[in-house]
């Protein structure tokens, strides 16, 4: 079974984690997964939201948008319309809670981190990106929160590592890592977040056509759990690499 | 391992499906999962949205709300706030999807049923028990398309039924059909989609404290297939019975 | 002059008020006026909104909403459109400025009451039902309050109570407690809230059709004076019964 | 009894109506009820809403808002806010509902008139003097559409004009048309909307402070009848006059 | 050249700056620019908004709005609409920038002037006209300050004072403060910003049609300056003269 | 007078152009100015604003927005607080404005062409940067239609082309475009646009601190035009490249 890009089933689309590509947080990735591109930025403020104050715990969101023509046809701008969709909701708490889920709050102290992920070029899988990338910008920023002494060294903040991808069915074909013309085509469709080691943090499978069965969940959940294991290799190797010098220092 | 209200691990809450609830919509139930009360009506309408004109098929979605004291304390309207929060949009897509899997839109003709699942009372899975409640509105809200001609008999709109229920790891235990406080205290939450024939529609599981592995994926699997089996027959009977008369007729 | 559900012209609906209906709130009632069915609910805060604050005076408010579709065909929801309209913003002040018309702010001291009034399925007078069932709401709310020694025995917060009922007049005929049908027929459509003493606490009159003299004028408060008196005694009674117990112990 | 500025109970303040105030509009009033000046203009538009078409009737509509500093103390723009308070809503409605109660629609024909009344300074009574200037812009904008052909001569849209006072409860003494400091005062306040020939269009009297019983009830419409008379013969007298030549011809 | 309503290129429309207009504002003036109508209202309040807080510095802020008839067609209210507009946006920034142009922050202590500027009635310059009228209102709240000792006599607030006028290309020729329908037919339009001794605070020309070169530019400038001047001029007259008096005495 | 980043008062950051940055508009530029990055794209989609049918023009408009975190501290998104605000209305009216300068509306027929300009990074001179990206992506996408057979050979769409660059007196010396710690400390900052002929477009000066005179506004222009003529020449240099293939074709 040949796929459009001549992938094979269980392989990544290429992957790229640029850090350090924004001069003012304290964290940033550009992440590629093919022609997807998201900006994932970590910006660090001292304090909590109000309903946190006084718990000595910190906290970390994020919010994810997508930029008008980064889809095939030009998309109205949330801001424009007034309103956030539920679609643009439900993937920013998706990537807020993965993060969280590697999260020390107690090590964080009350700090906030906020992830923004703005999606440049979509083509698929850009909410699996999003996670993947931000993880990387969010280790940066705890990085820099060491760095500046905002953290003493003992203060363990990161418990793990997350990454995501996505994986679907197609003609009955289980692939991962669907670009956005395979996506339209699948007839389930899921994405799955993984801690570094192995084990999950988010499952969420949708069937867009046909209700699926076990066994089609099973080699679902295999493809992404070693999909994932590749996204934590490669978060790895970038945060091992030297970071570029930014505003941030 | 003894529950809260003295259920077993794998025992559903009481449940009960009261049709015919309302007296102006198509198809309304008043549904029970315990202390959850959820008012689901099914609202069918001549025409679809502007972007399926044309197409000759149907469409089906769904709105979620919470009256403001379903709950312990007292929630701020979203009305009154000017703006439909996250989760409320993120439930809200994820009935429509439930529905929509058992529809047949082409045998629906261009036709739309709205289904509201309003929140009375609030005692966890509110979701679960509206996609259940909404389902058997939705049954009502086409036989009465047949009984009153706007469909003719040879148009199957529905191509089988759903149920969904929610089940967590509590203490290390899988549980099924979380009440609220046990809802609170679960490491991790999975809302599961199933159609009558036993295929997934959709599986959500969220890691809410420390990430899960795959082997309590597969009893929670386990224990939600089973759980929307005991609600499949529940949605059964009550469809079985005879309806009481509204306006509608 | 027979009515479509034979009443004569000055007999009320069936009226039903089910305390202890929500098992969450502080004070809660479920009012049948006929199919008009409203869930009215009280919520206890203690403080008040900042303009009171240091007052040493109480504050209560009210919300009126609808549910899509307690009415014979489908509404939007108001939170969906962003903005609450004006009819709604109108009964909720009216049914804020009743119950205020019975509380002595100061023996309330700084706490808040907010009544929720959700319209579960309408068929004319939803804003009198929803008074009428408030005032059972509040007053079970303040029973709570002197239960859980919240506030002192010697604190009387209620002066009084209030109930209200609409008028109208069709075909020259004036006539109380209109159902929908004839609502929509009445010439002129006045409501008219009272205490159980027989005062007035708000009077709304508007002519829908012609303007309207005098005699008719007088005539339809007589009538509303009286129905007042009926549901003073439907309160009476049901505040007499042991209120089922819930959450709110 | 003496009032603050000397009237006596049942005495309007010094009420002038400016026509044709405003260059562009089809008919513009600006009206004075002692200090309060609120400028109203009437803008004909052909069409008419989109629920209205077809009818070949007509429709009549009002929008009601307060310049920020209006008041004694600066309030926030509703625009600013970003949505419409309550009363706001609620007066706008009252004034339309209050035209249209001598609007033929038939005659008017698919056409539409908005009422805008601007409230340039406050001091009580900004209703009441919207209501009874908005009339005398209507007349005004009726001629208009006369005068241009817009209207055959033999289509009355006008059948009978409306004029409006507030009447209040101080110290225990009815009081005729009340200014902001006695409005503040008064237990009992009540606007009323009458035809010219002494019919009512609207009543709405609110307790503020003790519940109100029929004899003051009494007492209050009979002075709102004959205050409302007098407002009558100062429309006709605007009337007579000639019109000052704007841009409308 | 002969212009529409018989003026000179360089001559300015009749301006009639008419001090203590309103009541309640602690500055108001009525400027008419011709047909163009502002009411422009300062209000003063203690206090700062919260990123100014203790920096010992006060604030001067504008807000400008169009009455929806204020115009030759009926535009909708933003208020209505739910969201200010860019150009109402655009141009309460600019009144607010010219006006802080004079302002000494630290004389004005922690005070807020806040000035509304109110278009009754537009014929072109709606702007300029406001910035012009608006500096009186100040000058009158400032004033007002020092009557009532909320700041001492040494503290000198305003440094200067600020005139607008616009100015533009019709048919080749540079014209100054041009009415509505010039504006319609300028091929260039700007707005110019001066203090009373010939400084520029703000120069903003736009090419509405083709674009212009410097020696056009000049001659806009020129124009401005000597337009701005006569301004200056006229509110130092209107300055002069005694204040009516009003609530704020 | 050295600048901080070693520049002479009259020398452009490095700028750079680079076309076909995404793969999905019919026209898209990555503008650096220095440190600031714009992405710009063009869409081009057919049919114009109801308010332009049928008269067989087209429209050109541009939307600007900030990344939240493009700047030194991470703003809220517009979307979030549900409203645009008042600078980025201005800016995209400006940015528009600039473009159809250049456009022969009659030459596009009736197709629309939106430019979306997003500030992945700011460091000072967003919107002049903006405006010179997207004349270089408006011009491909015109490229792009002549080249699809959208528009034919003949209409020349774009009349010329436009640049816009910031001046600023820091310190009594002026300075072309300013960074933005420049732009903090300039006493007077104005954007000028011009067109490759050398005439304006747009002149928008504020005094920032204290006013200006006519001197120091035409050391300003001469510098911004000089400045803009060497935009317009990267402009051209960078069209003259191939273009990089896209989906777009």
């Amino acid at each position: 079974m040949s796929r459009i890009d001549g992938r094979t089933p269980d392989q990544l689309r290429p992957v790229t984690l640029e850090r350090g590509w924004s001069r003012h947080a304290e964290g940033s990735v550009l992440v590629h997964f093919g022609d997807t591109r998201v900006l994932c930025t970590a910006s660090v403020t001292e304090g909590v939201p109000r309903w946190r104050k006084g718990s000595g715990e910190g906290w970390v969101t994020a919010e994810y948008s997508m930029l008008p023509r980064s889809t095939n046809t030009r998309g109205d701008r949330e801001a424009v319309k007034g309103r956030i969709g539920g679609r643009t909701h439900e993937i920013s708490r998706l990537i807020g809670r993965s993060l969280r889920a590697v999260i020390d709050y107690r090590a964080l102290g009350e700090n906030t981190i906020v992830l923004d992920c703005d999606v440049l070029q979509a083509d698929g899988g850009t909410r699996t990106a999003a996670i993947t990338g931000a993880y990387v910008a969010l280790a940066d920023a705890v990085a820099w929160m060491h760095r500046t002494r905002m953290l003493r060294p003992s203060r363990k903040v990161l418990t793990g590592s997350v990454a995501a991808v996505s994986v679907g069915i197609i003609d009955g074909t289980p692939m991962l890592d669907l670009a956005y013309e395979e996506d339209v085509r699948a007839e389930t469709d899921m994405n799955v977040v993984c801690t570094g080691d192995g084990r999950f943090v988010e499952v969420q499978g949708t069937a867009e056509g046909a209700p699926f069965d076990r066994s089609l969940l099973d080699s679902l959940l295999d493809m992404a759990v070693k999909g994932c294991a590749e996204l934590t290799v490669l978060q790895q190797v970038a945060l091992a690499e030297e970071l570029p010098s930014t505003d941030r220092g």
